[in-house]
């Protein structure tokens, strides 16, 4: 393992597959990062899904987003190299991710969360207002929303032939959508240098409670969508099988000040599938 | 009037607001359009709403659009200074638009269609698959779709106070809509040399009788969208009062290669409001 302590924001000209791993620590959680782009600029903390570590994020995606902006990829408690126990709730994780944001002494941020990120970066956003920015919502739901992660997951990892359970997860079965993500899987193993850990069962058991529990808690008040008043962009693949696209359009409704972004032909990965479309519209609203 | 005869295609350099004003005869028909950008690339053709003319575009939009490839704005069948009769139904007004398209000697085009003019614009991709490339549907639904039409035009026009009725039709009430709606007209009133014929009852009344029958129509096989096999972009403003987002949302769905794009605090002009947006989302989708 190695890691470098914190030092000063500045991660310009490397990449997430050749960053140095850094760590901050605090609360009793050592919290492990890697950080990319100018020393300048609002940073863009990125907020991973399930069982997801810093390095199942596409390079092409955050390399590209840190050419102009600082961004922080990070294994929130639990996850990865990062010590302390994954919560089984979405907000003990954001409680945690903004511990995290405050150990880097940053005051303002914006998040991308993607998937079980989204509902935390939905949680940080409307229990912090002025930490956030902006927010980047990625295959993710409103809480309450519609969701078919258990049935989906159990069809994938019982597809032994799969040579990665994200190619069914995340990509469509169209040649265009599976070819697109075999080079995302080759992309994303790139990094084999100081590689992050796997999750285990203490990772995505408590995950998984988290975000069956998000999607089964009532909220008939759009509680958590009326009390974010931040510019938000939703994302997601038009062909979602864990979690449908009719969520993306849920939180355009329910936002008060939200841009929609659908892409035809995807899943879950859609912004792994059309990463420069992705890249292009995440800084164009960043950048307004 | 001031007009001259078919040039060969270049528009290099001229705005929507100076650009001669051209026409191209045949079928009975007399077409005026006035054409702007490069003599190469596929030539965007544009679709206008109910009532609209040639200079009832946003220069913002179109003279942006022209900067990289041939548009070409022009009146169809009996609107603004072309001859012909306006059709009562959006079959007939698609038939005028593609003689129009043959008499420019085009062979491939892509179709920007706002609202009546989306309409016109997916008859035409259904029906006419080698001629248009890629499409562009703004403001506008399904066939069978959810309109609020003549309520909104009525209501529209019984404020007196407003100083066109674009004001309360096309933006939000909110300031910061008013104020780009306000934007909008002054950009659209700054050409007074030229400027095209205001639309009477013979052009609305036929219009309107297409709008209204086009909504009625039910299309439980989704006849048209299904007959699209173009890529297409989907925009809509998330308030649209006359053609609710829902029906963006549906086209999506419903078209086989659609991207969506929902823009916040906007109503049926949303791409004049966020023409900036606009014109980016619209160029990257034609150079994908």
């Amino acid at each position: 393992m190695t890691m470098t302590e914190l030092t000063p924001m500045n991660g310009e000209g490397t990449t997430l597959e050749t960053a140095a791993t850094r760590y901050v620590e605090g609360s009793g959680i050592r919290f492990v990062y890697r950080q990319l782009g100018p020393s300048t600029g609002t940073p863009l903390i990125l907020l991973q899904h399930f069982s997801g570590n810093i390095d199942a994020w596409d390079p092409a995606v955050v390399n590209a987003l840190a050419a102009d902006r600082p961004v922080i990829a990070f294994d929130n408690a639990g996850v990865g190299r990062s010590t302390g126990q994954t919560p089984d709730n979405v907000a003990a994780m954001a409680r945690d991710a903004v511990a995290f944001i405050g150990l880097l002494g940053l005051s303002e941020v914006d998040l991308l969360g993607f998937s079980l990120g989204g509902w935390v970066a939905q949680q940080i956003a409307a229990e912090h207002g002025a930490l956030v920015r902006k927010l980047i919502l990625v295959g993710t739901a409103p809480q309450n929303g519609e969701e078919h992660l258990l049935a989906v997951l159990q069809a994938a990892f019982s597809k032994t032939d799969a040579p990665d359970a994200r190619l069914p997860l995340f990509f469509t079965s169209s040649a265009a959508s599976q070819a697109a993500g075999l080079a995302f899987l080759t992309r994303a193993r790139a990094c084999t240098k100081d590689r992050d850990t796997d999750s285990g069962s203490d990772v995505t058991n408590p995950q998984a409670k988290a975000l069956i529990a998000w999607c089964a808690t009532p909220d008939r008040e759009r509680a958590i969508l009326q009390a974010i008043t931040q510019p938000a962009l939703v994302v997601s693949g038009g062909n979602d099988t864990m979690l449908p696209a009719d969520n993306a359009y849920a939180m355009f409704k329910g936002l008060s000040n939200a841009q929609l972004a659908l892409y035809p032909d995807s899943g879950h990965g859609a912004l792994f599938q059309y990463h420069d479309l992705f890249v292009g519209q995440v800084r164009t609203f960043l950048d307004a």
